[in-house]
């Protein structure tokens, strides 16, 4: 697991933090590999905006700060108006379908969406879409083990609320292999349409 | 507000991150202040270890590593055992004082104790610990408003839980003025027994 940047945005109430906990512990789960998360609170938060910075590797990490993200997750339309320009050429974009929409970003990016708040919806609980979010993106990068991040997730949320999260997981993850399924010739497929401007 | 390194540690399940991420947003909220929240995830998370790094300042943070805390909240002996010397000279600790055992400890530290499980098993839920212990952090180092932090107990927890953490950081409030009215000659009292080695 060599070191990978990753950025979670959205705003407050969808689970930004406790995603990047979730995918932090599983890196430390997973073949004593090493995170570090880091939440920059400003003035910004006032409006609700909410962002996750992580970083794991296979040794410690001696820099917390995300300057070029391999992966960004991206919850809402203004955090991808802020952050989407800062994805590493060739990185990978997960966003949730029904609150981005993704323009002005170039073909070399792989761009995967999941409508999560509707799977989580459909489920029974709004609140869990953060764990459609991590078991889509468990799918899509591959850069965790996925029992691992089913051991970080049971370990993560409260107790009387881990049947239903595990389920979350399940919903994202096998979404995910789908349409990674669904496009066998290359994994590089954009399924999301891009604005035509 | 000058900028101000804070540790947080104890187990999971004590909300340590949850109240790192309540301080952090009361900085932001009050007075336009800047907090970043560190947490790093290694191969100690499986023990069940967990600790936050916070850093406040009324200016962008640069460097969101602690190094030498101003201001150290324990609820774990582990933690206490393995963090406490990092504290700055005169720096401030806080301790859970049902889980922790302060020893060793150079006397030009300030140190206050709280029994916030139990605050907050009397509350009915042992799980508001964490606002009892911010509440009581607000009182003793004094680094926030404190109407600051009710608005982000009241932001950063689930609805149907604000009323009880708002009763629990109210509680802690209340047990750290108390404290603090107790000692009118010096604040710098110290009402945790030193073990006698």
């Amino acid at each position: 697991m060599r070191v990978t940047e990753i950025r979670i945005a959205g705003f407050g109430g969808q689970g930004v933090i406790l995603s990047a906990v979730v995918l932090g512990k599983a890196a430390s789960i997973y073949e004593n590999g090493f995170a570090t998360m880091t939440q920059n609170f400003g003035p910004e938060a006032r409006g609700g905006a909410c962002s996750a910075q992580l970083v794991v590797s296979d040794s410690p990490v001696l820099y917390p700060y995300v300057t070029q993200p391999d992966i960004m997750v991206v919850m809402s339309q203004e955090a991808y108006n802020r952050f989407a320009h800062e994805l590493k050429p060739e990185g990978v974009l997960i966003v949730e379908r029904d609150l981005v929409r993704v323009s002005n970003m170039n073909r070399d990016k792989k761009v995967y969406s999941v409508p999560a708040t509707r799977f989580a919806e459909e489920l029974g609980k709004r609140m869990v879409l953060n764990s459609v979010m991590v078991g889509f993106f468990t799918a899509v990068t591959k850069l965790l083990s996925p029992d691992a991040v089913r051991k970080a997730v049971a370990d993560s949320v409260p107790a009387s609320f881990r049947d239903l999260n595990l389920k979350a997981f399940e919903k994202g993850f096998e979404y995910g292999n789908t349409k990674l399924a669904g496009s066998p010739a290359t994994p590089e497929f954009e399924e999301v349409a891009y604005e035509k401007e």
